[in-house]
Parts: C-alpha cells; sequence; structure tokens
C-alpha cells in the first residue's frame, strides 16, 4: 500500500464540518474519501490532521490515504481537482512513507481569524470574515493574548464536555495584527484585523472562543489582566463567546 | 430634491449585470432602484457610471439618484446596507449638487482583470478570477498593451452591432503586474497576473476582448505586434477570445 500526503483548501461555508458523518453527505472527509474510492475502486479513509468546524475554511489543511494504485501523485491529484466541487481543492499531493500520519505526526498547526472592524460591509470578504463595527483597542487585545501565550490547561476556552482527556495546550504565539483588506479595496481603509495563533495543537472551539474573549477586551467589556483568571477558574462560562465559524481559517499543519 | 452619490460593491455572480430590465428582476440597478422607491415612497431610479455585463463585479462602480427625503446621507447608507442583499453593498453615500451625473461627468474608470496563472485551483478566489494555466509571457503581453495604449478605433474590440456611435476611446495606461495571490496562501506563491485598465470611457466588452487578446499574446499564439493589425482592421474577428466575465472587476470612476 502507498501512502499519500496531500495539502488542502476549502470554503467550509456549505460543509457540516471536516469529519465525515453517517447522517449527512456534506463534510470535506467524506467528499474526498467518496472520490478516492470511485477513483481506485477500493475503499478509502482519508485522515485529517485534525477537524474543523462547520463553516470553518482552509488554505493549508494536511490530510493523507493509504491506497494500492499505479497512478503517479499528479496523476491523482489532476483526477481529484478535476471531480472536487469547485469549494474544495489539491494544492499538492506528493508520496510520503507509509507510517505517516497526518493527525499524530503534527507538531503544530497556524490559524488565522479575520475581523473585518467596520460597519461598511465588504462584498468579496463577506464569506471569509467576520465583521464587528465597533471600535476594537489593538494595544489591550495585544496584552490580553500575551496571557495566553504558553503552556497552560486551556479548559475554560474549549467547548468539550468534561472528559478524562488533558486541556493542556502550548500556544506558541498569537499575532494580532491590522492591516487592508485583502479585497482589492480602492478605499485602501486599514479595515482588517488578522488574529494569528500558532499552537502545538487547539481544543474543540478554542481558537473561536479565544478570539471572541480577545474580541471583548478589544470593545472594553473586559480587562487584559482578566485574562488570567479565566484560565486559572478552568469554567466555560468565564471565558467569552464564540466567535463565528466563517472568521476562521486553518492555514497551515506542520511536521 | 436632493441629489446623492454613492460607491457600490457588488459580487456580478448572480446578477444579469448593471443594467435594469423588464424581464429580469437580477439585475443591481433594479435592486438599487426598488430599495430605494420602497424607502422613499417615489418612484426612485437609479443612474450608474455605466454598465457592467452580466458576472462581471465591481469594488468602485458609482451612482446617483434624485430623491425628496430627510433622511441624512448616513441613514440612507445604513437603510441600504440593512436591506440590500449580501452581494451588493454601499461603501460611501454623500449628498452632491443637482447637476450631478454620474454616468455624463465620469471623466475616466479603471477596471482590473485578475487572472490565476496556475493548473492549481485556488478556492477563496474563484468567484473573481479566471485560472489559465498555460504558461504567460509577461513581457511580450506588456509589449502588446503598448499598442492598445492611447488613443484608438476601438472597433475591433467591441461586441456592438454597427452602429453611428464613435468607438474611439482613450486609454491612459494598461498596467500587468505579477503577485501573490490574495487569498492569503500559505505558499506565497506568485501566481497571479492582474491587468489594470485606465481610459476614459470602454465599449461594450471591451476590458474583456483586450483581456482576450493580450492572453493570446501571453501563450505565444499572437505575435505582440500583431495589435496594431487587429487595431487597423476595426474588426472584431481579428481580435482574440471574450475572456470570462468573473476576472473582470470595475475598480474605480474618477470625476
Amino acid at each position: 500500500m502507498r501512502n499519500f500526503k496531500m495539502i488542502l483548501q476549502y470554503e467550509g461555508t456549505r460543509y457540516q464540518g471536516w469529519q465525515k458523518q453517517e447522517s449527512t453527505e456534506h463534510t470535506i472527509q467524506g467528499k474526498l474519501s467518496a472520490l478516492l474510492t470511485r477513483m481506485t475502486g477500493q475503499e478509502i479513509e482519508v485522515q485529517g490532521s485534525g477537524r474543523t468546524d462547520a463553516g470553518v475554511h482552509a488554505l493549508g489543511q494536511t490530510a493523507n490515504f493509504h491506497a494500492d494504485t499505479n497512478l503517479s501523485a499528479g496523476e491523482i491529484m489532476e483526477y481529484m481537482n478535476t471531480y472536487l466541487p469547485e469549494d474544495i481543492a489539491v494544492i499538492s499531493l506528493e508520496e510520503v512513507p507509509e507510517r505517516f500520519h497526518s493527525r499524530l505526526n503534527a507538531k503544530g498547526k497556524t490559524y488565522c481569524y479575520r475581523v473585518l472592524n467596520t460597519h461598511i460591509p465588504h462584498v468579496f470578504d463577506r464569506r471569509y470574515t467576520y465583521m464587528v463595527p465597533e471600535k476594537l483597542d489593538l494595544e489591550a487585545m495585544r496584552r490580553a493574548a500575551e496571557y495566553l501565550t504558553g503552556t497552560h490547561d486551556f479548559k475554560a476556552f474549549t467547548s468539550t464536555k468534561k472528559g478524562k482527556k488533558s486541556t493542556v495546550r502550548t500556544i506558541e504565539s498569537i499575532r494580532i495584527e491590522k492591516g487592508e483588506s485583502l479585497s482589492l479595496q480602492a478605499a485602501g481603509a486599514e479595515d482588517e484585523i488578522r488574529f494569528w495563533y500558532s499552537g502545538n495543537g487547539f481544543l474543540y472551539h478554542m481558537v473561536r472562543i479565544m478570539t471572541g474573549t480577545l474580541l471583548e477586551v478589544g470593545a472594553h467589556k473586559r480587562r487584559p489582566e482578566e485574562i488570567a483568571e479565566v484560565l486559572a477558574s478552568g469554567c466555560r462560562e468565564q471565558a467569552g463567546a464564540l466567535a463565528p465559524a466563517k472568521g476562521l481559517t486553518l492555514m497551515e499543519v506542520r511536521y
């Protein structure tokens, strides 16, 4: 059996998330597995680096699959891009050693959460950004982000039910940058704020809850120092709102 | 009667172009006029700087309308952005002198045609770009573009039936630039080519036919020097193919 690693882009809008489910055909993993099964005539299971929620996008999701095929990596990639729906694309595909596992071997991930800090809708970016009209204090959000950086128990920042699994994770960096919107804005207004999160792994809803909490700090509804107390509490109710899925994009998985 | 000027963004995908038609509700002008008529209780006619074809986008279309209203410009803009479909947005709205006319007073326009020069689909940009997998010779396209710059009879570069109206136009500049795709590409590949056209006015299909012709030069299907002959012929069949609408965006109208 040969093993293939691929890097994927998708727009999450139409999908019930990454993970294949019995109840719906509309998952990214389900689309990919079905297509490769059709291509090879074998039952193919695509393994992702991790799940993404319903509505979350990816520009650099990684996945792998085993198949008994004579096709080259280039031929498989071309076949996939021909038959995949236009909101999913394979941007690279290569053969890897048989033991490579996209989830178990992942060393780190980077997510980007895009906020449009304006009351004026941006037509081209509307599917990939969350619009926040209130004025946001960048410095306050950056100070708050420092409390989240490092190794912590992020139990307050996940929606997972109480379980036995560890909720300790390490965030290597949180970068908050302001910039011109990507939509070729004639106006050239600097109204996009991007939150970049890099870490060794993220819990269910963790990036979206961190973003929702940082946005409350930015709007002066909380002080940056409160983040330390929220972490210590281990209590979901102490953290901020869950930011909408559509603003979030999985940018990169590192090995 | 007060006169209001607005700058509009729209994604053209769902629409039968700018201009209101009897046969369809799906035009940008139709949506805007109907909404303002509802807001004011008066029959409002929105006048654009010019038409855009079905499927063509805008980040800086300009339009004006006359209305007898006590609402402020800010209130009108807020009302419109609340009720417009999410693929149309008003990014500025101001009161202007009564004689201002968005079409007759327009001094120049800038269009951008976006080509993804790759065989790998870009999910986030797919609605706003045209994918061309063949290798393109930038220098040849730039030399060809020089023949189009200046004042010429562009009869060969329009789909309009023979008529009495002048087909002479002045193109101030054509800029062809290569750059990183706007879709936050993790890969950072320089695979987007943008064609920027500025001129005092453009004929029906003119930007798309110029782009289609330049792409044939870029793929070495024509020599740059042929452009002079095509212009001189005045014959549509001598020019290149009509590039797809979805790659084209009206960026700015100058007054």
